[in-house]
């Protein structure tokens, strides 16, 4: 195809050139590169890592949100389903952070709009925290180095739900992991990934993987059936986003998850089954693709996707404020 | 007393040149300010900090040092009695461990000579991380990323409990506290404590606290009954001393704790009975001294507490490496 310069196209090209950019920049590859964190407001974001870190938002005293998503090991706690309160066992994977503004909406069956909204549920969640909201906000307020982090944040020292919340999410959303290698040839260094990994690349592509795993995440942005092919056997009883539809042809249906940082997030799948990587390549192929890839294949595509581990994000461990004689007491016992 | 100077008094002023230097630095006071931190091995620190977070130490997957000895509140987890593996209830408060280094030995009952060898308490304790020395140094040989870890540390990439136990102590060695206001006083800066804070110092001193609670650590350093003047009413089953020396006269004999950041590691003694430092003073004063502190008394003498504070140890979380397909997986529900 070729394009005659014309006056009427002008206008056009304007409107297409922030997409072309883009197309330039990653060569037209259904995966973006990782953009790095912006932080519209950093005292709100460091409010939100103290809470995000504040086991005092749960009943027990002992539970934080890094306790399931834990930024140590890539946003995720590397269990096939996560403790809450009282040792329960949770009923799903738990899903990293990392990244998880780029996610359509927020847990495995996309229940919640944005990463605000999803803050607050396993605050409340008896199976989880198995605090409440009010609870919370309670214990917050008695805190005097609380009050003076919301008033430097929010503009005055009024602690609400809403503000937790939002806090909480303005940190998530700095959890980005830019630079991996995988991003690195995308941007046009075309040593960065060696001939196994480029192979194992095309190979994802080729195969129909990417059909699902694209975007700046590889993945976050469409639910979609687990098991297309074959049944999946799932050992977790989530039926995915039926429970929020209510309609029946979402079942079994979630929210793709990520590949970004997959190397650090094992184990695989809503349920957790997959221990491990080729394992996961193995059961996605048969189930999603009616593809039995060959052990070649199965480690050409895991040395691809090890490429997309990104630079983790790196701060100063929040210290906390205390405590005051006012504050109610955890009780992990009750 | 005057004395005159005489060549056989020169032997004596070398010797005791030392502690003169200290008294005149802290101007005789019984308590020391904390020095900085000295690192003698940063990549055997830096393995310790990844081992004090990593939670693979524990047969859940989900307990590291960190829960429990948490580095954002003052280093402990601000419970009555710590949680352990399967949501079990310890028997006793975990102790801080900042500053712990200067104790005389580790936990209430001094049965760790040091912090290597209480390291490995926690990581076999059934009711704590319920996992064994076997099992965690197989975990850990399993991930690459702690084979080059050891080998920066040790000069070899062998990993043995004895090195485990080694970077957790050579790191727990680094977090100490200095810089609180109250060794800004005793360094010379008359004006870092108020008339009140002062005050209640000097009521330390003059009530008989100082007795127990001296040193760099205020405390850490002996062994007392808990109950001198009256009993002590123990929702602890712990008999402190005896289990370790078997002795009857040391029932009841526990560690002193360290009194540095006290207003961060409530609750407070061995079984965690109070809640807020009023609450403890309070106690001490009667069951300890035999003494009933005035409302305004044990106003003061909390002031000044709370000048104890020190600067934070302050570091990058740490990011762990990845298990390897390989690595054995937790098992919290077993």
């Amino acid at each position: 195809m070729k394009f005659e310069f014309k006056p009427g196209l002008a206008l056009l090209a304007c409107l297409l050139a922030p997409l072309s950019a883009a197309n330039a920049a990653t060569g037209g590859e259904p995966i973006q590169p990782i953009a790095p964190a912006r932080v519209a407001s950093p005292a709100t974001a460091e409010l939100g890592k103290m809470l995000f870190f504040d086991p005092r938002l749960s009943k027990s005293g002992f539970i934080s949100c890094n306790s399931c998503h834990n930024l140590s090991m890539g946003g995720s706690d590397n269990l096939k389903s996560s403790i809450g309160h009282g040792w329960q066992k949770g009923p799903i994977n738990a899903p990293t952070v990392l990244n998880s503004r780029f996610n359509l909406a927020q847990f495995w069956d996309g229940r919640a709009a944005d990463l605000k909204a999803q803050a607050g549920g396993p605050i409340a969640n008896p199976g989880e925290m198995a605090y409440s909201h009010e609870l919370a906000v309670n214990t917050l307020k008695t805190i005097p180095g609380y009050r003076g982090a919301f008033k430097k944040a929010f503009g005055s020292d009024e602690v609400t739900i809403d503000r937790v919340t939002q806090a909480i999410a303005t940190f998530e959303e700095t959890l980005v992991t830019p630079d991996s290698r995988f991003d690195k040839w995308l941007k046009g260094d075309k040593k960065a990934l060696t001939a196994d990994e480029l192979a194992g690349y095309k190979l994802f592509k080729d195969s129909g993987c990417v059909a699902c795993h694209n975007g700046p995440a590889v993945g976050g942005n469409s639910y979609q059936k687990m098991g297309v092919v074959e049944p999946y056997k799932a050992s977790s009883p989530a039926e995915g986003r039926v429970a929020v539809t209510g309609q029946d042809a979402d079942r079994f249906n979630f929210k793709v998850p990520t590949l970004r940082n997959v190397e650090l997030t094992y184990p695989y799948f809503h349920d957790g089954a997959a221990n491990t990587l080729p394992e996961a390549v193995d059961t996605m192929g048969r189930v999603q693709l009616g593809r039995k890839f060959s052990a070649e294949e199965n480690a050409r595509i895991v040395a691809f996707l090890k490429t997309l581990t990104g630079k983790q994000p790196q701060f100063a461990m929040p210290i906390l404020p205390p405590s005051a004689d006012a504050t109610p007491r955890p009780k992990p016992f009750d």
